[in-house]
């Protein structure tokens, strides 16, 4: 009798999850289309849905149209009726988000760095997490983590982040003995990518994509039928230590010529620093400081070491561009970062130089356009990725 | 009453597909073991295996261990109950073959291609397919081809195959009015990396794999979770047309630089002859005709000449190993086709290469062999593709 009790719930709860996550995937829609979709009896439907409105999860939110007979009542997922935690880790600040069950943003923080990193760089974290977890947001279901370097996911360890110092660091294992919620953790470009995925243009839900991040380093998170794909250990999009030039400078992996060496957002600094004493002239040789705002601006303003620098840049970002198309033959590629304040013509840059390096058939199938969330793509893909791992739950892009 | 009829029969349909599918995907399986896997009743499974012995697809072939009680009776795919052409399309020859259920050989063919090309090239095709059809080998199920190019799958067609100067050509609807079977063509790399996936070492059946051809051109296919990759346009694992080196030799495809000017069997050669000039000692100076036999010879006996174009080769395919590597992070690599006569000191060179502009941990847990199949590979993945495309079954490695 136990067992078959035990399989009776088992079932319950499967049909449970079912059900809810039917109307995750969808704004809005009625019993009849989830007893429809589920091929469950209508009965079984109603009973399940009561259960989810008394867990505060779904709430009937109005009529739809009638197709004869009544108008069907609709249901809808309850946004605020949980909360998930995302976190970016990037180079220079860490950046944290409360947000709610389709991705809007509750709550965000920012905390420099300051070149911390080992034990210090953990204790930011925890810090930034006390803070997110101590502000109200209740019940809070997991905590999504996107960090720079490479992540086994599987295991929730940081294999390797050099910037951060950290070495087969258990993250998950850490953070959930602390906060008692489910921990997911992966590579910040490849929760960049999932977060443009969901949120940016319109993908469909099968589709393939890759997603560039040009950021201090370079990295690609590559989406297959709708998926993060991974590869066998984790570090699948690792583009920014291809070598790209041979007897380049030196990369912090301590390759030469990789790619994050000439086409990164701190290699068109260090370039145009490196370059200055060549244009005497350019606005950037009188300023030893100059940032990314500057040469921008003297890259706006037609300034020759400016142009220089990005036009290199560009010309080694189309080729790895060209050299993942031709992989991969995935058409639509989305590039996100710092570089993104070069706008349209430095796009266009970027463009010419991944067709002039492809099968031509193969270029112009292909489109690449900018990402659209900038740094809230990170906090949201790895949010959207810890809900399908732990939840089976699958974030959409809804109008609202 | 049509309809509730109806429906049965789909159902008794999809019964004896899911049976024959677990028959297929073991070497022996008992009833038992059947129904407790697909969760029909004992009687359903005996009824559908008795269909499956009448159709000649399965057999009894003797008894397996007690477990307690009877020793159960052991069913098994008879491998000769139906056969299959494959075809590889190769630059020099057309080499076609019948196979049955379990990939064997039965019997293979090879037609000089003596340059034909468009219609002529369509018409040994044909010639080849007549005589295949014709051995007696009945009943055939379907053709599976692996073509050189650009292979629109989907729709059968070949969209650009520049040595056979095929454009646009609708391949498998030609072939499917001609001979009345179900007809699959895909890129020939491709075709490859799923013989060498299923009957080359043993890969579990949802791994992932990346299978290298070097034959005339260069060419991979991408086995993700035991399936093929083919990208959004039919054309991934192109990376022939990468380009590797700026102001390069010019290519067929009109860049210049691609990794097939200086890593495929022809760019060796080629540039074998070019070199001469500058090694009069060498034995390949002496003669303007010399092949891949004569520069594996002198490579072999330690000619200077050969030593350069092959470690050339390797050290330009290692770096497009380390890119894949890179992009997609997966940790098996087999390398097949043309330069395989160099065997496991060039295998090193490539590999070493590869490991040079690779990120340590990557390139340490990333394992690089030759393919063990050799033009069998194309035949046996082509018709592996077909039957899974077409009949959803999946050709699985036998000990026998």
């Amino acid at each position: 009798m136990a067992s078959k009790k035990a399989t009776h719930q088992q079932t319950k709860q499967l049909n449970r999850d079912l059900v809810l996550k039917l109307i995750f995937d969808h704004e809005t829609i009625s019993r009849a289309e989830v007893a429809r979709l589920t091929k469950l009896t209508r009965a079984t439907v109603s009973e399940i849905v009561t259960g989810l409105m008394e867990e505060g999860l779904v709430e009937e939110i109005g009529y739809g149209e009638s197709i004869g007979g009544k108008a069907p009542i609709l249901l809808s997922l309850v946004a605020d009726s949980r909360y998930l935690i995302g976190l970016n880790l990037a180079k220079d600040k860490f950046v944290g988000a409360v947000v709610n069950l389709r991705g809007q943003i509750k709550e965000m923080l920012e905390f420099p760095v300051n070149e911390r990193d080992g034990v210090q760089a953990l204790q930011l974290v925890y810090q930034m997490l006390d803070q997110l977890t101590a502000k109200g947001w209740k019940p809070l279901v997991g905590i999504g983590i996107g960090t720079p370097g490479l992540v086994n996911t599987r295991e929730g360890v940081v294999v390797n982040a050099v910037n951060l110092d950290w070495q087969d660091l258990p993250l998950a294992q850490l953070l959930e003995a602390r906060y008692r919620l489910p921990v997911s953790i992966l590579n910040d470009s490849q929760a960049t990518a999932i977060g443009e995925f969901v949120y940016g243009q319109d993908h469909p839900a099968d589709s393939n994509l890759i997603v560039i991040t040009v950021k201090h380093g370079i990295g690609a998170g590559i989406l297959i039928h709708g998926r993060l794909f991974q590869g066998d250990g984790g570090g699948a999009g690792e583009i920014g230590h291809v070598v790209v030039q041979e007897d380049g400078a030196l990369c912090r992996c301590g390759n030469r010529g990789c790619l994050e060496t000439i086409a990164s957002a701190h290699a068109v600094v260090r370039r145009a620093r490196a370059l200055a004493g060549e244009y005497p002239q350019s606005p950037l040789a009188q300023n030893p400081a100059a940032g990314l705002a500057e040469i921008e601006a003297a890259w706006r303003a037609g300034d020759a070491l400016a142009q220089r620098v990005m036009s290199d840049a560009a010309q080694y970002l189309g080729g790895a561009i060209a050299a993942l198309v031709g992989v991969l033959n995935i058409q639509k590629i989305v590039l996100t970062g710092d570089l993104a304040c070069f706008g349209a013509p430095w796009l266009e840059q970027v463009r010419a130089a991944a067709a002039r390096v492809s099968l031509r058939r193969l270029a112009q199938q292909t489109t690449l356009d900018f990402g659209l969330l900038d740094i809230q793509a990170c906090i949201l893909g790895a949010s959207a990725f810890m809900l399908l791992e732990n939840y089976d739950l699958l974030f959409i892009k809804t109008n609202d």
